[in-house]
């Protein structure tokens, strides 16, 4: 945390009008994020996301009015999972800094070995055949990992493997436990982002890499969505989570910032 | 909507640690939102914040494991208001284009005349004064009104007037009428901040200033923190809300990025 990775520096276009660009680099923005409504997959033995309208309909005075209330555990949706969820005395959801919660995005595509196994894990080994074509995953990034799982979005019996609340039947692939520690050990990112449920694969009982990113305070992001636009290097990331206070993660609005000359097609499975 | 209103390039630089910087510029990130916990304000009327504990302990297999549900209405803390608040057929907060959630930074300071008069309307004319200072206020800008409020949180008497729940109580400064339809009908920002809990004033009982800017679909953010740590022009800001579908606001991370050359100290009460 004392020391001082390096610098890189980032240009942002901001687009003027929500639909038109004439920017130099004419870069798109990806909404990383996969909308909170009643289709929104949670993990299955937690409290789901529930949307209450309590107006939506004119006034006595003659004007328009909606409000709703929400509710739902942290972990669900698009979502940060801070360190603290599973590593005592780490960052809580508003510990984290907000400095963390951005930079420039590496994305590491496993999407072909995760179609042929629903159990895979990501190795090292990934990570060093990424870095021999990208370079070495920069310092202060945010690491993604596109298993391709995106695209089984809202489909639980997909993308979890089960629609039911039996835990035993989750199949979506994640990152090895020694995929994690690697990383920790080796890299500096300022946090992992991935497009299933979870960063630890369906069929974890003790969350291996989740205690390894997060025993050194290593924010992970779950269910992110898009990550099919984005390009292997070359992007930026803001990933905002509500700010709880104690809390151990919660929804997350991500954004992606994408020059055309960058973007690589989304990956087709023939 | 269809206009091209110009375009600005803004370069970011991302901090590598967070705490120290090397970086040109030598930029701030500032964190422009309030966590959310039991103090957290919520309009009074409405259900109010709350965060219930269900883990927070070494499970059976030796692990340790925190995880929270969180409740309460979409307008509370700092949040975003969606068009659709007050205005039929206007964007829901799933709906906004994540391009209007961001922009270069304009700030207007009306904290001295707030300070002599809480139930100060900003109007036409103190944007017109800040225009003669600062140039006009961008196109694609996210506009903030800054009425110096924010010191006063988290204590509901002072920041609303009243810690009951009768809304005749609420006593803030807020955008005039007027004011409000002069920067729809003359300016183009994707959005207005305010450092209060609302963008029309306590006393407000028809919430015009609401009105006049969602029936054009410009966003509202409420209750903003650390409006005091942004220049009047030189930062950009994100400003991310939770993507609830059908939402007609929710809670928002805002985050602004000072270079400290730009930076203005904090307006002192003497
Ligand atoms: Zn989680
Ligand atoms: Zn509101």
């Amino acid at each position: 945390m004392g020391i001082l990775h390096g610098a890189t520096v980032f240009v942002i276009m901001s687009l003027m009008t929500p639909v038109h660009s004439v920017l130099p680099g004419n870069p798109r923005v990806i909404d990383m994020t996969h909308t909170f409504d009643e289709n929104t997959i949670y993990w299955p033995t937690l409290r789901q996301f529930k949307r209450t309208g309590v107006l939506r309909n004119y006034t006595a005075d003659g004007t328009w009015r909606e409000e709703s209330d929400i509710e739902g555990a942290e972990h669900g949706g698009t979502h940060l999972d801070a360190p603290a969820h599973f590593s005592k005395n780490k960052w809580r959801s508003h510990d984290i800094p907000v400095e963390r919660l951005m930079g420039p995005a590496a994305v590491v595509d496993v999407s072909p070995k995760a179609a042929a196994d629903a159990d895979y894990l990501v190795t090292a080994e990934d990570f060093q055949l990424w870095e021999e074509k990208h370079g070495k995953i920069p310092d202060g990034c945010l690491l993604f990992i596109k298993t391709g799982w995106g695209k089984f979005w809202p489909d639980e019996l997909l993308y979890l493997g089960t629609n039911t609340r039996n835990t035993s039947l989750l199949h979506f692939p994640g990152l090895h436990p020694d995929g994690a520690r690697w990383l920790v050990q080796n890299r500096g990112m300022h946090a992992v982002g991935i497009d299933t449920a979870s960063i630890d694969y369906g069929q974890s009982t003790v969350y291996e890499a989740h205690q390894a990113l997060f025993g050194n305070n290593i924010p992970v992001f779950e269910n992110v969505a898009n990550l099919d636009q984005l390009p292997a290097v070359g992007s930026v990331v803001f990933a905002l989570p509500m700010k709880i206070g104690g809390g151990s993660g919660g929804p997350a609005r991500i954004v992606g910032f994408v020059n055309k000359h960058e973007y690589s097609p989304p990956h087709v499975d023939l």
